[in-house]
């Protein structure tokens, strides 16, 4: 394999030390056939015109165009300006006059259309071989299923013929082929990525997804996607910040111990049990949830009501070329027939019942980590059975987008027989960069390569990246200090502690007067002048901390607080008209240092007479 | 008719007065024998269990219990434990074990069932004839129908048989008979009142809806229902604050004239027209919105898919009683069997289109304003061609529900020919207070004697209430005052103006030093040592202050202003270590009168050399 490392970190870093795009190109084409897997693509661009898209682009520009010359492949579910979109079914082909919203949005950030995947026909399917193509080979293990629906667009991710792919991931088409293939696999809050331009499977519940060998990856692709579109009525306005600082401890909601399910697999158990150690060394706080009520909402999936929306999208074409359709996917779409619309309501209503009774319990934890599947499993065994064995890798999956759920599957280390072995993390809607986050995490204390390429982990994922949740920093002072009589308040607010922190030398605080709860102000002075005082750094949303500021009685208010080692926040100031017979108490460097001292005289008296 | 009143505000000040609720329980069986109408009820308490009822409430306490001694009636597709529940279909009926939710509530709140009343059968349709029952009649004119489906217990408040009434509204069966019976509808957002112990029509779409005399009553009994229940997976914890302070302009979209759809009835067209005028008066704002997409949307409810949730409400009663069924029930309930499942999602993929294009529509004004009925239609007319009078009587309903807006029905006064007009406000889900609160201020501009009872509008109702939105004050000084440079930052945020308003004495100001941005200081003096300081008082949301906070610049902060007439509000102050080289401007009075003169003193030497 050539040396040019296709992670989007050191391809840009290759670029600004000079390397061609037109080497990349050629690295591309090389690296397809060193692959010698005819079933990864089913639509290739020429070399002639990728070269000269790659031209187009001018000079090396990661400012302008974030994604600059970085080689992607597209899911042939969706469409790509004059190439043809097959959906793995070549009667249906049609040849879309211009590119889905997604991938005219990654184009215009400077990426680069390599070609169009191999999938499970009409994206049903989670194991990658239900396609009248040649089936594309696990990138990993050749004797496993590549997993699906997205196989190719996984296994050309997990060889480095490109840094990254588009999926889709309706019940787990975007997480099952990252897991089987050791690559990351970012599935989106529904709508954050338009679906136009995308063949549906399930419109109420199809997501476009990312496939990369790294976290940072997925997640600059995802950011570059994502955005609101008219032409999908699906679509939502999700925030997809720059990953930042991760809050110090996250609760991570696990299966209960008796409702993890791994079908007699003890390697996947035993790494999955690895990776929730992993997670704790990181600092959360796992909490056992009993799972039945997933599994259940998971069933409704292929049960009841939503194979009618796969049948719903191709019935125009089912209708007349039923015998083109491979046998599996004709046999389940074809099973909604005999649904009726009653049927369908039928079905939403038991899947309202389900979101009703877990919104307490998906809210009550900041994310999940399940297993990304709960076996591995060969050709030969799915080809044997191919409904049950596929309907069993849907296990951790299948219920995700009915939650209205988001999730990113990550490989957390390679089992005790070398498989490997992945985690999927899950959290409720518009959290997409919280579970990358925590993600990038686990993914580097993995110290696993990338895909099956043989990179090792570049080092700028080798730290664990921070959450920036839109979180406004308060400083507090005094009776909001954690242990003291207000702090119940913050709490109240769903504020959380970020650190202790100290000002600058520039502060003078005071003991108020006449106050039911005492309390300290805080007045700037000059430079010089003053002291270095003792605070507290809370963290709150905005709609919290726009309740608390308002409710802050005079001569308190809110200013900015310079602190030590740079940085300001926000936090309590005293008026200094209200400082009338306030004591200075600068000198005690604190408020919780004067109390205690003030409770150590009050007691001192006492504790002489014990 | 008895003398006493039954709007609740009456009603209380009787009971304080010392009126037995054994009176008003006379009083009630006294008008239902007077109003001869066997139409209006099904099933009614018999007088003994209601006195028994009465006497458990113990004495008069308002406080514990606000709807102390008030009889209310209900419709026959709501459970109430002990009666039977019909759904005006004798052979599908049960008797339920226990109160529906929303009944159980208002009991609980002191509220006293004397009955169930006539509905179009299984709430399907907006006429009121569509029972084996008698039909109820209309209690403004016996010719007209009553309008439904929920009819009798329309009549039921109209005629002061009872305080108030629930409903059920679906497609307008809320709004359509309050317009036609000279009452108030409302109409809340799907999910705030439980549809637990309803029969359910659509399930996506049902709500429980209040009948009342005059909008405060029907407010009040939605606070007391209001609640998320466990019991009902589409309940949704939905606000319902005290009716309080109304902001000063409100933006009321209404249908572009070349829109408006009367069927050729003028004094409907006049009637609406004049309730405008009212709008216009009472201070709001109209802003013609194009309707193609709404009455598209209105399409969708009996066209497609929804009727399916019909049958599948009561297709185990159907598929073997059809022949007990209403004739034109059945037809149109019967249609939903030929759409399958693809079919069901077909229609909720065209309203999720709908929705998407709407959404910022509906988002560009507070509320809108529709007539509730384009027109009366006589019995005779609707008994003749009951499919296409009903179509037309859910114009201005129909698509409401469906886009998840909450509404009002209210009278607004009486139309040429004498017969009820009525407008309904509609608004997006959550914004029931709102939408309250200007109907309140509707119905007391209309004068209007309450439903058929002769009875005046209440004096306590006279007044316009304002509305009390949970925003937060905040009093800017300078550079946000409503012209200044950075107004625009608070308007970006979604604030209102609120009021100009001054401080009181105890202030200074400063014209600060070294801004990008010329900006003034406000500090709090001593009493005595200040002058009082034009400010402005603009209103924002929690997560707008919250944000609007947190980017503040210092000097600046925000603490307690103290304003002339007793009140205060949050505002910008500075910290006195930023005032140096700042110059006091105290004596302009307002940093406006500050600008202006610095202007002045900058233009004259200019204009001297033009």
């Amino acid at each position: 394999m050539s040396d040019i490392r296709f992670d989007i970190g050191s391809l840009h870093a290759a670029y600004a030390s000079g390397m061609s795009v037109t080497a990349v190109v050629e690295t591309v084409f090389q690296r397809i056939a060193e692959a010698d897997d005819p079933g990864i693509f089913i639509h290739l661009a020429s070399k002639a015109d990728l070269l000269a898209e790659a031209e187009a682009l001018g000079g090396f520009d990661p400012v302008a165009k974030p994604l600059w010359g970085v080689p992607f492949a597209v899911k042939d579910n969706i469409d790509v300006a004059g190439m043809p979109t097959t959906a793995a079914c070549a009667e249906y082909a049609y040849l879309p006059a211009k590119d889905a919203t997604v991938v005219a949005r990654l184009r215009a950030a400077g990426a680069l259309v390599v070609g169009k995947t191999n999938l499970d026909q009409f994206a049903t399917g989670l194991v990658g071989v239900r396609t009248p193509y040649p089936i594309p080979r696990n990138a990993i293990d050749p004797k496993l299923v590549p997993g699906g629906s997205s196989c190719g667009s996984a296994v050309a991710t997990a060889r480095g013929i490109v840094s990254f792919a588009l999926g889709t991931d309706t019940a787990g088409s975007g997480r099952i082929p990252a897991g089987l293939n050791n690559i990351v696999g970012l599935k989106p809050t529904v709508g954050a990525l338009s679906a136009a331009g995308v063949v549906p499977a399930c419109r109420t519940l199809d997501c476009v997804s990312v496939f990369a060998l790294t976290v940072d990856d997925a997640y600059s692709v995802f950011r570059a996607a994502a955005a609101k579109d008219d032409a999908d009525p699906y679509s939502r306005a999700i925030a997809a910040p720059p990953l930042g600082p991760r809050p110090p401890v996250l609760s991570v909601g696990v299966p209960a111990k008796t409702d993890r399910e791994f079908f007699g697999d003890a390697a996947m158990q035993a790494g999955f049990e690895t990776a929730l150690r992993t997670l704790e060394e990181l600092g959360c706080r796992l909490i056992e949830i009993p799972f039945g009520d997933f599994y259940a909402t998971a069933n409704l999936l292929y049960e009841g009501a939503w194979v009618a929306e796969r049948y719903a999208a191709i019935a125009d074409f089912m209708d007349v070329n039923e015998a083109a359709m491979h046998p599996v996917t004709r046999t389940i779409i074809g099973g909604a027939r005999k649904l009726s619309a009653a049927d369908a309501f039928k079905g939403l209503y038991a899947l309202q019942a389900y979101k009703a009774r877990l919104a307490p319990v998906i809210a009550s934890v900041d994310l999940f980590c399940v297993p990304t599947a709960p076996t591995h499993y060969s050709l030969e065994t799915v080809l044997a059975d191919p409904i049950v064995t596929n309907s069993r890798l849907g296990t951790y999956t299948n219920f995700v987008n009915l939650l209205d759920m988001c999730g990113i599957a990550v490989p957390t280390g390679k089992r005790d027989d070398g498989l490997p072995m992945s985690v999927t993390l899950l959290a409720a809607a518009g959290k997409d960069a919280l579970t990358a986050s925590l993600a990038s995490g686990l993914h580097a204390a993995s110290g696993l390569g990338l895909g099956a390429t043989g990179w090792a982990m570049p080092a700028n994922v080798a730290k664990i990246p921070e959450f920036d949740d839109d979180m406004i920093e308060l400083v507090v002072v005094g009776a909001h200090l954690s242990g003291m009589p207000l702090n119940g308040q913050l709490c109240a607010l769903g504020a959380r502690m970020s650190r202790a922190a100290r000002t600058v030398a520039s502060y003078q605080l005071y003991a108020l007067a006449g106050q039911s709860v005492p309390k300290p102000g805080l007045v700037r002075v000059a430079d010089g002048d003053g002291k270095s005082i003792d605070v507290e750094v809370w963290r709150l949303s905005a709609d919290a901390f726009g309740r608390f500021v308002a409710a802050i009685p005079p001569p308190l208010g809110i200013g900015t607080i310079e602190l030590d080692g740079g940085t300001s926040a926000k936090g309590f100031l005293v008026e200094t008209a209200g400082l009338s017979q306030a004591i200075d108490i600068s000198a005690y460097g604190g408020w919780r240092s004067f109390i205690a001292k003030a409770g150590r005289e009050r007691q001192r008296p006492e504790a002489v007479s014990t």
